[in-house]
């Protein structure tokens, strides 16, 4: 491994999308998203690697084992970035793949099973609102997306994005593959949180993937006379809205230990005057989580604190799930796997739930996945001032590396 | 007195500056506000009364009493609304007096002391954003005031408002009054709160006049992504915000015995995504109370609970105050006086706090100053479905009169 090397195509390609002080942006099927893919795949054609692009974009680099007939061993990532993104997001994962070819190809080191880099398209969900279009196609899972009614901000939808990079979203279908393709799939993401930095840990070996239900929760009080209006006799919908904001804390609070998180984003307050009692509030909050029960409980003890508000403080509560999805448990052999690594290799680690959705989440349903975290600064993500250092990369990258060539078989001549 | 007459006249004036359905707009030294007071003028010299408008355009109906060089009795409200107010909001005050005046007139009744029914200038803060300019004006309290400064929506200044109705902001001073003119001041006025129904009382003695302590408060936290940052790890400032709405709430509540309330109004959040922690929050909150010292309790409540909270949560908490005003405590002697009368009259009622600001608490500087309340329906008030009942009206007019017959002296022939 050459992580200096890694280091430099990650400044390269970097270069694409990226203005000083203002982050990159290489929004899904851009013409920034497929200069940073044509990059990719220069840099495997100059290893020799074989390119397909498939019917939804994904790119597919595949360098043959000696025994290209035997199922592949996969790892990647993502190239698109959200507006004004950082540099390590995806493009780590990617571009850390193709420093294993390399180092390889550089010590003429031969496999067994043939190694495939995959850059996903659309992983962000920055440009249509969807997030892991890509690797939902490549896992089958698309049958639900109503792709035709997905618009960016400017107008043009799903098919016309696609189109513009030269495919038809008539034929996204056939992106999908079968899992006797794959032996295994690994994906090195930045943190995107400030849990391994705090613990002090190289890399995070994810057990799940947390999945968001997503719920609308409108308070509705009564309008009245800041002044002239006795505490007792208001119907005040912003303290309503207060306790649950509160209440939706102690609730995930209570399930920390499976790892569970909710938060409270949106917070709309009418009529907003200060001498006026707020009529109404409208809330948008989410509850993440790996285990299914501890989500449930957070939500079930929301609808019980509604009940009790709407009794205790004569309010009206509505509320709305908005998205619910199940969250993904990444194949357990995997994770024992990934951390013995670590153990042989003096990596310290953690086992831990991601927070955010990755394409590793829709691969876990084709082959064994593993989904390796490395520290990123401050928890800092999305954002030009995401940053993780050489060294925490280097740790990272030579995980994945050791990992990708355990399962591809070295062979030894 | 003639309650039909009386809201029959009500009837009347709502229909300058009223829609059906649209409530009632008479803003201050607008066409209709001055509609208004021509018709009030009108109908004061049916009945003999002089007319004089001040420099600040409040307009004093005068009849004289038996020995005209005595102090006076007065009484009245304001003409003006609020953008889409409603029927009762000082208009009630107003032809209340006028009322006085027809039965007077009508039964021959004379008195030693003059009465005065004023219709104070500019009451609400709906065009110039300050509220009782006429009654301070006549106060002297208006040093302060930067009114050179003062525009409504249109651009229009208050001095050019004051030219359309042919004054001359340069002899606004001339409206000051001496106390020693004065015996006495009355306001009979809507509640604007549901104090007087929820305890079925038929009107409402104002012991003192609370005046609001505005506070801006910015709560900074650190957006993070709302997945992968642990729930110990986290600094929400919408969590913290809605700490100091509830904190707010229990801290007026320990001081309800007081009369002091607290509201939350504004609330506005950043960046307010569903799926990042919230940055900053900035509320925006007043107190108000007629004692000092319990509104003091209240805000030192809420500075402890900023420092507690920048510990606990590792916020960074700042606070300014906006505005901060004196409570008016009313004359103790008038308050019993009108108790007393209430007794004679077999009308049940309540000493109480107004939570509004009012003329009378302008005039209380100048003269022994009663305010009357009469229940609001649902406390609904500055709205179109404003509404007091006639029976309502009859038992504060009628208590209006007996007090202002009382001081002026009925003559007996």
């Amino acid at each position: 491994m050459n992580t200096a090397r890694l280091e430099a195509s990650l400044h390269e390609i970097n270069q694409i999308g990226g203005s000083p002080g203002e982050g990159n942006t290489r929004l899904a099927y851009t013409k920034e998203h497929w200069a940073a893919n044509d990059y990719f795949i220069k840099k495997c054609r100059d290893e020799g690697m074989s390119i397909r692009i498939d019917a939804c974009g994904n790119v597919i680099a595949r360098l043959e084992g000696i025994e290209p007939d035997l199922p592949a061993v996969a790892c990647g990532s993502h190239l698109d970035t959200v507006q004004q993104g950082g540099r390590y997001d995806g493009t780590l994962g990617v571009l850390a793949g193709l420093e294993i070819i390399r180092t390889l190809n550089e010590n003429g080191i031969l496999t067994r099973r043939s190694i495939e880099i995959i850059s996903f398209a659309c992983e962000e969900s920055a440009r249509f609102g969807v997030s892991t279009i890509g690797s939902k196609a490549m896992a089958g899972k698309l049958e639900k997306l109503p792709l035709e009614q997905l618009y960016d901000k400017d107008g043009i939808s799903f098919p016309e994005a696609l189109a513009s990079v030269g495919l038809n979203v008539e034929r996204i279908g056939r992106a999908r593959r079968s899992g006797n393709e794959l032996r295994a799939f690994f994906e090195l993401h930045i943190e995107q949180g400030p849990l391994l930095e705090r613990i002090e840990k190289q890399v995070g070996i994810a057990t799940g993937i947390a999945a968001p239900t997503r719920l609308e929760v409108i308070i509705q009080g009564k309008a009245s006379h800041s002044g002239t209006t006795p505490m007792k006799m208001r119907k005040d919908a912003l303290v309503g809205a207060a306790e649950i904001v509160t209440g939706l804390e102690k609730a995930a609070l209570a399930e920390a230990q499976y790892g569970t998180v909710a938060t409270t984003g949106v917070c709309n307050v009418r009529p907003g005057a200060m001498n006026v009692i707020p009529d109404s509030v409208h809330l948008q909050m989410e509850i993440r989580g790996t285990v299914k029960e501890s989500k449930k409980a957070v939500l079930e003890y929301l609808l019980r604190l509604f009940q009790e508000l709407e009794r205790s403080r004569g309010l009206m509560i509505s509320s709305r799930i908005l998205s619910h999805e199940d969250p993904v448990l990444l194949d357990g052999q995997m994770v024992r796997f990934l951390s013995s690594q670590c153990d042989n290799q003096g990596i310290t680690y953690v086992n831990m739930v991601s927070g955010a959705g990755h394409d590793a989440m829709n691969m876990a349903s084709l082959c064994p996945t593993g989904l390796i975290f490395i520290p990123s600064h401050d928890g800092v993500s999305h954002h030009k001032d995401e940053c993780s250092t050489i060294e925490q990369i280097d740790k990272g990258a030579f995980l994945l590396k050791e990992s990708v060539l355990q399962c591809a078989e070295i062979v030894q001549r």
